[in-house]
């Protein structure tokens, strides 16, 4: 038994620093890059590919939403062309720095506002997996496990893996709770630590009619931009790790 | 006898056009398209990409700096590693655009204020360099015929393409004269062709001492942003191909 | 009897040229001008602003979303305290250049999607009355005439202009048809100087039950940015000032 | 005898955090609110120049180079035209937010590497004279003592404020150590304290020839961006005021 763990990273910009990238390096199996449109630009991309790099950390493009202000957290009105060659674009910046390392780009995991849409909205989703098909059929198309993406992905022939967050509570029929309800973060890195564990091991609990589901999880997102980012990820590795789960990048 | 015929490429952006791209990719052998920082952006970059596609271009990257009010004329004062890293992330930007369609990409060309520092600016010669050296060694470096970026490429192992301007005038010691200076461009359209089919036989004329030496031109740059660009590009390309030059893009 | 003619004006970007601002000037009475985040910039404004005085068009702001590469056209998230900001900002930005130049600061009047947005969304609506009274009580918030941008700004104390659309079609509701419907955008010249003068003298006309009643309207939208807008613009100042009715910019 | 404490504020980013402004707020005269260009938004500016009126601390413009990935730190060759409108621009948008918390707009002081440029390059430093004396004749234009700022404010009949650096090394004729240079930052919190105090007392000493002579400072510039600056900021406030001099904002 083996499971992902994933991490947003390069996130800082120009002179502004954000997330704890180097320690969490050390924690996680994949990095999903920022490619310069909601964060990073060209030399965070270049030194945190080459950080995953030298930590054997499998690489992923993050691609946004243009809207560096608002750190892609904004929708945007974007049309399903606009979105396609905004994600070619970003896909191709960040794969230059893992060519330029001699690494691969293993998958793509959309950002923020934009990852919220491509989960319910079907032109977003066809978009972005088409984009992600026409750059190459080799790479893995991460997104929200049971979310239109996902289907849409597996529709047009590509590698998708089903994510899951520990740190945040669902709902019955398996949908994330709104953020804006009480209770929808999970703090506690002990509960994180069990969601984790529960999430790679079964999977997301889906309450239908009168019986219960689980959908599988490949790929599990920890936070790096927070001051208990770092010990919170620990534990989560330590804990999967003691019940026998291996921790491997995405394939 | 042969030469290219290289001309910038999709420097539209958003609602606003420039340039007359379906018609010059007609006539030249190869377009240097815009990557999104001086100008372009991602459905530019995309369709004008598919457009040389279509039309048997070869396509370059264009990598300027990142000024869009400034459209990469004005100069900024990046360090090497930005500019090496911008370069790469410009570079592979335009490379998924590429990939998507089915074709190569074949040579780098920076742009404006860029260009002309990577003529002179050693350490900018070498960040350019490096940077495609580091995307691939296949990628032909375009610079100024007798420029340091030309030196500073093939000294990386690059293959190098000299470019000269028959819309230019050059001063004796084969330099572009300045814009500033009264007759730096020249207006009519037979100069033009002549001078594209001198410096496609001889290469830019130097006087050195008493001697005269010739510099080879492998590339001649058209333009296509104003009203007579494509009359006038239509005349260069019919008197170099009577005169028995073939126009064939880089290899 | 009397009316405004307003035109969106200053939209040109750095290299890029946009509408006739020069041809239009002579036509209309009031001047929305770009702040930078949809289009523009200092430069154009400095002298889009300055074009204005001195022809002796009153000079509005016109601001919208940060959005060069979609023209301000595309709807974006933003909370109310980020609308409220942006429109401050581009506010005080443009009244910089009206200061320079000597003249009032008359107008504001919100670009694209954010106008759209302002005219059903109450959050945005308030959030833009708020920064215009913020910034003075005696500039004339400019809305689509039945708006809820209107009513909001009525109810803050603030004078309004209700403003008609002499090229767009009308649903018996009042509301303009949406673009997506044939017939949304009406081309006929004189079709357009015809609801100009209707717009004029009744105002909208609104079909409610069996009743007919007509919402006034101050100022009158032209557009400048396509290859007939100036001849359209001068039959419309024509007909109108014929008819008897004054040119006259808001008070 | 007094002086002025400023200190560079609001150059936060949008989800990117910047300096400790509450804390300086308490400590400083005077504060240079980044105005969107190299930091800062309308978000930030508004928080910012309501924390500074709150604070009872003086407001003025930090206008830079449109550069937020370079933080205004990286010269552009940006021509007099550009920066003299960048300057009206930037200056208009933060007064919007001074006019909305009913405070006034007291100075402008250019930011990094054009506040570097202003002090060297005479087509510069007239264009920021320029742009400042359109905007008001009322402003107070800040700039390093002893540079072609200062002077090109003075022959434009502006109020000018002679700017010292107490964390930095002079050279024996009065000009900033290059930051290239050991010993050109001050590290030492009692140094940076004692210097201050002899440039609010004597000012800038310069050797010329064999002589002395001592250039008079009105305003000290403290650094709120690192961890020791408050602190720092504190001991400089307290030392000057232990010297029986007034620490007051610009007037």
């Amino acid at each position: 038994m083996k499971i992902d763990l994933n991490c947003d990273m390069g996130e800082s910009f120009g002179t502004y620093k954000l997330g704890n990238d180097a320690e969490m390096m050390s924690i996680i199996t994949s990095a999903n890059i920022a490619c310069g449109f909601h964060a990073g630009g060209p030399k965070v991309m270049s030194s945190t590919v080459s950080l995953a790099a030298q930590s054997g950390v499998a690489v992923g493009a993050h691609p946004g939403y243009p809207d560096l202000n608002g750190f892609g957290r904004r929708n945007m009105a974007l049309d399903a062309e606009e979105i396609e060659t905004m994600l070619l674009y970003q896909i191709g910046a960040l794969a230059a720095f893992t060519k330029a390392n001699g690494v691969e780009l293993v998958h793509v995991k959309a950002h923020g506002a934009l990852y919220n849409r491509a989960a319910i909205d079907p032109d977003c989703a066809a978009a972005i997996a088409k984009a992600v098909a026409r750059y190459s059929k080799s790479l893995i198309l991460v997104g929200l496990a049971g979310s239109h993406l996902i289907r849409t992905g597996e529709q047009a022939g590509l590698r998708t893996a089903r994510e899951g967050f520990p740190d945040r509570a669902y709902l019955p029929d398996g949908c994330l709770m709104p953020r804006s309800q009480a209770g929808a973060v999970i703090e506690s890195p002990e509960e994180v630590a069990q969601n984790a564990l529960r999430l790679a091991r079964e999977g997301v609990r889906i309450e239908k009619g009168g019986s219960v589901q689980y959908l599988p999880v490949d790929t599990l997102c920890l936070h790096g931009d927070n001051s208990s980012a770092v010990s919170n990820a620990k534990l989560v590795a330590k804990v999967l790790t003691e019940a026998g789960i291996e921790l491997q990048a995405l394939t």
